[in-house]
């Protein structure tokens, strides 16, 4: 038990990230300092912001070169040295992309146990909780009303979608290629669903929202955003969430959105950027929501699990490509 | 009393706006029908939504070449053919640029009669209703915040800084030219006033917002938007007033401003439009802090008045070129 398989990073990518930005190393078995946890990684979570802290500080100071690759995990405390721990217990912490970490105890969030593990790290973890904040606290749905959602097929947005449908409202989603839009629909209960990669968006919006967007969920900003900016309904709410299309070889100021302010004021759009941590304190409510909503199989929790950690890199590249469904981890150990 | 002065636009605009798009002509006095009121206008209301309008259908209907331009105003009820009017009763209605409107009961609104007339164009109109709400529901300022107003000479601007002085703001003004802004310092109490003609404003907003800006009053979009988003802080607020900027020569979707969404999300940040009609509920009790900031003087009421109908188009043209100090109107009669 003495090694500690982990990804470094070689190079911070300066456009597309490519394997060759990360290597698998062996590092030695961290011992905890007192108010640390040593954690033993179960599943690794992987997310667009992974990219982006490569980018620069963001939320979280930048990731640099020769390091371990920074990430979130869902893990299990082997050893403590802090009060309000024991060993067995489950927590949410930056691990980081290693097999063992060690972590100060004021930056791990206990999570109780709940089977299967994954859904810790989906519906009841951050993708769960950004979903379920970002379309009802800032979207505010009425049944009834059309809401859009962009990267449908992702973590996030195939939870957002089906809330949206449990509160009674017309959904439509967006995503890249014909088998993500027909899961959308046939498998998640959306209304309607646009393949991005097929055409122009604006004339697809027009047929699939007809009446116009009330809600937009965005994960995604760039032009899908633009396009949906244009066909906001008055007084209509945008979620913005994430911005994917600016992390992978873009700076996070780049990309010129037309139509702002001119349509924000015209029509009274709200626009409002959002983490999950500005809710914390709504935390529990919103969890059984969601596990109510699980247990009568009204809400689908769609995961796309990669087992070993040799295979992190390329599973958040293909993240980044768009390749899954649902939330995307890797089952460490 | 037969003829009726009026303005008439020869031709809408494609650039910018000139007098040759303007005629003076007289028109026939109006006879109200059934349900109308004949109105005698008393101040045209100068705005910059006039040249919007021009532009194609906003939040009301495009003007067209050969009509009387439109352009609210305050009238006086000449004769009536509806209930609930008197002669000599004060409304605030669209006559357009003209002496004398015939406009049904239903889009006439009452106004109580106050003291000078041109304060309900002004403090207790449209441009200090919209900088109270703008300002107060939507930037929520609190005691010790940075707040930036764009346009701050302007109507509402002017408007905006004295009332977040009052709520014990720190206040920076962004106007065009040096006397301008030595105007709001000296004169109207700003802490701070940024010439956007005399460099970037980048560096000028880091030096006089150096705590960063919590709430930016946007009145003009564009370039100095975008500096403003920049320059935010976590949880910032944006109320989104008008796009001054794109509203001479181009459309409303023009311009695209980078940082959005990227750092909506990052920062946290909301972003909405409103117009005044949206708080029509809170309508007196905004007045009534109003008046009472006029009355004991926290809150100077700048105005700019100019004389005689046929001086309006002039009065738009300099008004979009920014030389009005204040709230900008026409004496008609």
């Amino acid at each position: 038990m003495s090694a500690n398989r982990q990804i470094q990073i070689v190079e911070l990518p300066k456009g597309k990230l490519a394997p060759q930005h990360f290597r698998l190393a062996e590092g030695s078995m961290p011992v905890p300092k007192e108010g640390e946890l040593l954690l033993k990684t179960r599943l690794i979570s992987l997310d667009a912001a992974n990219r982006a802290w490569m980018q620069g500080a963001t939320y979280r100071a930048a990731i640099e070169a020769g390091q371990v690759m920074a990430g979130g995990a869902l893990a299990e405390v082997v050893e403590t040295k802090a009060p309000g721990f024991a060993p067995g217990d489950l927590v949410f912490a930056d691990t980081g992309w290693q097999e063992f970490a060690s972590v100060p105890a004021r930056a791990a969030m206990k999570v109780e146990r709940r089977e299967p593990l994954s859904h810790l790290l989906s519906v009841y973890g951050i993708a769960g909780l950004t979903a379920y904040f970002g379309l009802l606290n800032i979207g505010q749905p009425k049944a009834g009303e059309t809401i859009v959602v962009s990267a449908a097929a992702g973590s996030v947005g195939a939870l957002v979608g089906q809330i949206a449908k449990i509160k009674g409202c017309r959904v439509v989603g967006i995503a890249g290629g014909a088998k993500k839009c027909a899961w959308l629909t046939k498998e998640l209960g959306f209304d309607a669903a646009i393949d991005y990669k097929a055409g122009p968006i604006g004339p697809a919006l027009r047929d699939a929202a007809s009446k116009g967007i009330d809600v937009y969920f965005d994960n995604v900003g760039g032009e899908i955003l633009e396009a949906c900016l244009f066909a906001m309904n008055l007084h209509g709410r945008i979620a913005c969430c994430g911005a994917v299309s600016q992390y992978d070889g873009g700076s996070l100021g780049q990309g010129g959105i037309r139509g702002v302010p001119g349509l924000i004021v015209v029509k009274r759009l709200t626009m409002k950027g959002f983490i999950v941590l500005d809710y914390y304190k709504e935390r529990e409510a919103a969890l059984r929501d969601l596990e109510g909503w699980v247990a009568s199989g009204k809400l689908k929790v769609p995961e796309d699990i990669i087992d070993g950690i040799e295979n992190t890199p390329a599973a958040l590249i293909g993240l980044l490509a768009g390749d899954n469904f649902g939330k995307r981890m890797v089952r460490v150990g």
